[in-house]
């Protein structure tokens, strides 16, 4: 038995690539005083991480050159010398791409696990789906009778955005890519539409889809998107800023909103925000998921691809499109 | 005696000049039932005027080609045969660029005056004292010891804000144009720093006075200041988006945000407003901004021209910065 790890060893200009990385084996580490040591076994594949590896100030500091990467992930406590966690307990956290880690807890939470798959708790009752809740919900206050659209609406957070919008009581309108995903997002997650910004005019699809013009829009992408959808805000708009994924690997930066004072004109708001400003109030993100998931009002699909050594492609296909809902990797 | 108006002649592209405009002279108008008619002592320049001429949808329709001019003003009631208007009223309301109108009450509001300059009622006791009022107070929530940016700091909104922010406790820092006016905003206003955007680089006088970087920025210019600003927000900063002076004569449409993203960085929110969302509390804003320039905590400076027939050129004074405080035009 030996450890394998997915370290940083350049930073990428643009897309990353096999030389972004170096995956290297070692020995399995040792829990030291207050550690304790986790078998990973789920790893998430998240679109933020393209941000975490530019060496610029952002809302957390970069991985350094030659450090594992930062990712979230769910594993089981194998040894502990910590006095919180246990043998056997089931530990969400971010303890990054490797298939061992030690850790004192830092970013860590005990989870049961309802008997429900583990890699859910790296989706829609993990991260993604605490993003999609409190920036939904927080940031928007979404009210019955409401048009709310959704930008990466097949994703991990955007699926679950637009299901607590039609719990919400919202008309829904997703955008995705491709004809499969746009099923995907009305037949499983029950949207009420979805354009396929890959075929369709995304100006002409939300004319269509949003009379009544938009009073929430979901962020996940940026770009000409975000402008098509400032272009049709209503009074007292809000835009929840949740990522710019089609400016992550641009080298000019991400594209600017030329609609902004729509803004102005509307009443309307544009607010961002991080998961971790809510983590006192993950329990309660967690509890509300998972009662709407057991009544069955909420679904989510995860992609599982197997083996560290894949993770160079793995990661790039968060940015090709090449996925269906959540994005994990199996060590 | 006749009645003189500034009448919209055609839309121009890029400044306003004297084809703009007509001026035509005509009879006094005689009020009808639920009337009355006013002489219009001051007229209100404001650079929101701009927009109002444009043939686009916005938070009020454009003004029609032949149409009086829209313009904020305060004058007397001459007649009346409205129950709610006597003769010797003042009104303040939106009676346009001519020296008698006729109206049925709609955006009027009789004040007393206290004994002060009735021009002081289209600026510090006006829209734009209310403007800065509700866009400061409400859209940011400032807090004792916040940094506030203020751009277009020494004109009728920017230079209230400021003072506002002071007696709110804020840290507050002008931008404006030309050596005299940040004179001006620091000696008379009493903010603490202003940058003279003209002379100096912006970006580097924010980094001299914010050391801590920037809580709130009250925005009235857009183009690089906002991006300037946005670059140096902090956690949970608020931009208040009040105008975008430095877009309203460009054919291409105001300059994009590139720097956004410092919002899902710095889980910020940039907010529009107008201030007739809160007409219900303008009498609130008036007593609150009286009380400050009765105590001395807030003053005021206006520029007033003299003559409808300088109107042409009286208006581009809002663009080319030649004037001090609040430009008034005296019919």
């Amino acid at each position: 038995m030996s450890n394998t790890q997915v370290r940083l060893k350049e930073r990428p200009v643009g897309m990353t690539n096999a030389s972004t990385w170096d995956i290297v084996n070692g020995e399995i580490p040792e829990p030291g005083d207050g550690e304790f040591l986790c078998e990973v076994e789920y790893i998430s594949l998240d679109p933020a991480m393209r941000g975490w590896i530019n060496d610029v100030k952002s809302y957390i500091p970069p991985v350094g050159l030659g450090q594992v990467m930062r990712a979230g992930t769910v594993g089981t406590v194998l040894k502990s010398n910590h006095p919180e966690y246990k043998e056997g307990d089931t530990v969400v956290g971010t303890l990054g791409v490797q298939k061992y880690a030690v850790s004192n807890g830092d970013f860590c939470y005990k989870t049961d696990t309802f008997g429900l798959p583990k890699e859910k708790f790296l989706g829609v009752l993990g991260m993604p789906g605490f993003t999609a809740y409190f920036g939904l919900l927080d940031i928007t206050n979404p009210q019955e009778g409401e048009t709310l659209v959704v930008s990466g609406a097949a994703g991990a957070v955007g699926s679950v955005v637009g299901q607590i919008g039609k719990i919400r009581g919202c008309k829904v309108i997703g955008i995705a890519g491709g004809p499969e995903k746009c099923k995907m997002v009305v037949e499983d997650y029950g949207f009420d539409a979805c354009i396929d910004y890959k075929n369709d005019d995304v100006r002409l699809g939300l004319k269509e889809h949003c009379p009544k013009g938009i009073d929430i829009y979901f962020d996940n992408v940026g770009g000409d998107i975000l402008d098509h959808c400032l272009g049709r805000l209503n009074f007292k708009g809000r835009v929840s800023i949740c990522g710019a994924i089609s400016g992550y690997n641009s080298t000019d930066g991400p594209q600017a909103p030329k609609n902004y004072l729509s803004l102005l004109i509307n009443s309307g708001k544009m607010e961002g925000f991080i998961v971790f400003n809510y983590r006192d109030r993950y329990m309660e993100a967690a509890k509300q998921l998972g009662e709407w998931m057991m009544a069955g009002k909420l679904k989510s699909k995860e992609t599982v691809i197997e083996g560290l050594d894949t993770f160079p492609d793995t990661f790039n296909r968060l940015f090709s499109g090449n996925k269906m809902g959540k994005l994990v990797l199996k060590p």
